[in-house]
């Protein structure tokens, strides 16, 4: 088994630099886009044979590190009891969101096993196809980032309504963070039990918080979900971006890894994040345009900062654009391997 | 004269800290939508008379410690060539983006002082009727802001395009970057010589890249146009969002005052930056919808944060917006100055 990944979790030595793209099963590819042609997002994930063969494409396709189960962050907001529709070309729309503290109230905690256990299918399928080839990623929304999609509705520039709610109402917003880190947690352990031998917690916006607002509202629901899910032992990636500002307090919330974005230099994020915690990234999405001499230079740098130390596993810095070459996907990651290759 | 925002540029001794807030001549205010009602932004820019009514309307109603012209980072483009329309609920559009190499070498570099003669204008106007109350800003987008906007036609939120000049195509950036950094340099020092007595260079979307890609494709064209800017002797406010992982980068380009958003910490920032440059921000604008203690609780915070050191304008890590409670401002405004007195 090429055990890369799992290795740099724990930041044992590895033979070359382990890489996973975030949404690497995605529209850039050619069949990914013929397998939308005839189902819709929801499908593919409620369907495991759907969930794997997408799960499987980049897999097949580049000489990858992990594969990660094809879900999204927002079915467990479905199995609380909102009605989640993914509405083409504008994402995912919250067709109920939560507008009062009786909404909140009205949310349950569903058992992820039951409710979710499509996914738990696809991640017990997936690993029988993969037959330890390569590593299996399971992953969850981190609580702040769920319950920005919950008040919102979908997408938000300002996240006027969720910080509304974080600031006025303390008493539903604590009972929806606790509802939700309970439920990622269970969801992130459940995916564990299936068989994910890592984890990502997905925390995208919680770079729209101040430090004292992070520590404040999010960090003890976000370090909660965390400590369940490590109760499986498997290692967690705890990932957002926009964050150079609080690196430490997404340290401080958990992860055996720390995912960063292509905003704050590797080095200086690992010099901060300090030696005991392996780091994720930070390839910018949009330098994958860019021509190959471009982009091996930004490969060099980022390998460079990392200094060969181990604990690294190169990524984005946020999920693949669709748009993106679908031939410089297979040169970055051959790229990664051969730069960083240990003699 | 009431010179506390000069001071604080100068990070000399104040009575109490200087506040103002971006976009503070704004939708919030009904004085100003009863002004959009009769006129489009463009008219309201390019009458000096309009522009000055609406520029004095947040300095009648608050304390605040500078007023700001109004006007807006998109008319040098006009300027330049490119075709520019405020579209109501879609914001700012460019009908004809670059697109090509051809494009780049067509735009030409305006003098300021008769294209943009409509903002010299206004700031001699705004000069008279403010009769030393308070000092004037005077501002321009960064040429990189700009740039992005003359690319990608308007709003944007991975800069495909953008980067996609940058990475792939390095002489028309040049040549744009050239060409955009003369200009705003030109500006800025023209709105110096007609009254402006402090300048704000808003390079809003420079956290949208690495520190790499800004070292080498950003800073040397900002540092240029802040050169030219500062040949006035007039003090100058870099102004950028999301740049927790490049502020070092931000203070190298220049500005005798670094403006950061609410994502890091203040006193983090400017132990970062040094103490021989000002800081200001970083209020979350979001805070502003929060109930008054919890307001009181972050303006405090902020306030503890800069120690009583001179050398720091309070203001919000970005513009105001456009749903904010005006009644918050006004106890906003106080706040900062009562909590902040010197005895």
């Amino acid at each position: 088994m090429n055990d890369r990944l799992l290795r740099a979790c724990r930041r044992e030595v590895v033979d070359c630099t382990p890489i996973w793209l975030m949404r690497q099963a995605g529209r850039y590819m050619a069949e990914y886009r013929e397998v939308r042609q005839k189902h819709t997002i929801l499908d593919i994930i409620k369907t495991p044979e759907l969930a794997v063969q997408v799960t499987l494409q980049p897999v097949n396709a580049f000489d990858l590190d992990a594969a990660i189960i094809f879900a999204d962050i927002l079915p467990p907001l479905e199995a609380m009891g909102l009605s989640l529709e993914f509405v083409r070309g504008e994402g995912p729309v919250i067709h109920n969101p939560l507008r009062s503290a009786a909404d909140v109230a009205a949310l349950h905690v569903p058992d992820p096993r039951e409710s979710l256990g499509f996914t738990m299918e696809a991640i017990r399928l997936a690993r029988r196809e993969l037959d330890g080839r390569i590593p299996l990623i399971g992953f969850s929304g981190a609580p702040f980032t769920l319950a920005s999609y919950a008040i919102e509705g979908g997408a938000t520039r300002n996240f006027v309504l969720t910080k509304n709610l974080m600031f006025n109402h303390p008493q539903p917003w604590q009972e929806l963070m606790d509802k939700l880190s309970a439920l990622v947690g269970d969801y992130l352990k459940a995916q564990a039990e299936a068989g994910a031998q890592a984890l990502q917690l997905f925390d995208s916006w919680a770079g729209a918080l101040s430090p004292g607002d992070y520590r404040r509202y999010v960090l003890p629901y976000s370090r909660r979900a965390i400590q369940t899910a490590q109760s499986s032992e498997v290692p967690l990636i705890h990932f957002s971006t926009e964050t150079a500002g609080i690196l430490e307090l997404i340290k401080e919330a958990g992860g055996s890894v720390i995912g960063v974005d292509w905003r704050v230099g590797l080095a200086d994020a690992w010099r901060r994040l300090g030696q005991d915690v392996a780091i994720q990234g930070n390839l910018d999405p949009v330098a994958l345009f860019a021509p190959l001499p471009d982009l091996e230079r930004q490969v060099a740098d980022i390998l460079a900062q990392a200094g060969g130390r181990p604990g690294h596993i190169f990524n984005l810095g946020h999920g693949i654009l669709p748009s993106t070459p679908v031939e410089h996907v297979a040169v970055l990651v051959d790229m990664v391997h051969e730069m960083s290759r240990q003699e």
